[in-house]
């Protein structure tokens, strides 16, 4: 069941971002729509219970992605079991670690990821007791 | 209890931006952080059972807001009962209507509102029965 909010992401490349994100996040793509042309207009996977949509930017359409932007205004929260293990497959398909996981004064293990379609991703998770600051 | 993945908004006044979604989307205001110049760093909102954070922009952490990035490359996407009313209201306090609510084929009532504060919102609802298109 799609949730009440959720955010959709649009990418350069939908294709790309639907094997990354699933594969990044342990992600079900649960619904694929593309048109004639075989272009994405609307994906959405499911992370645990919660909804994570994307498309394929289309200018004429005022779907731009991030490159087109010039960045993002929106950080999406991941709350996941292991941040740093997370963070470190994310880099390994090709994010870029913008900030690292470390204990936050705030009670979180928290840190900044850019995917690689440069959406921004906050990696979240409990404290790792006596962990790396 | 705050969802496995949800949006965090980077706003140019984050007290204005609580307001409006509180009013918009029947959201309640779970969690304010500000800081010693009261500039609020992280919120968080309950609209229904889903998360949405949301934070005054600072372009010194990388956190912009989306006049600063020039648009935004996400489509928050809401999931309420009536669509056009939602989105009337969201007029009514100050956003504006990109596209407007209607039918769609693929079997929803949708439209795209951008906030007051340049976020790109996708308001949808269930097909209204013989309802304008």
């Amino acid at each position: 069941m799609t949730s009440e909010l959720h955010p959709k992401l649009l990418v350069s490349d939908a294709e790309a971002a639907i094997d990354f994100y699933t594969k990044a996040l342990d992600a079900t793509l649960d619904l694929r729509v593309a048109d004639e042309q075989g272009v994405v207009n609307h994906a959405e996977l499911t992370v645990g219970s919660a909804t994570l949509a994307l498309a394929q930017s289309v200018k004429e359409w005022g779907w731009n992605d991030p490159d087109s932007v010039g960045g993002s205004p929106v950080l999406i929260t991941a709350n996941v079991p292991d941040p740093d293990s997370t963070a470190a497959r994310m880099v390994q398909l090709g994010a870029e670690l913008v900030i690292p996981i470390e204990n936050r004064p705030y009670g979180k293990r928290q840190g900044r990821v850019q995917d690689p379609f440069g959406h921004l991703w906050v990696i979240s998770g409990d404290l790792r007791p006596g962990g790396r600051e």
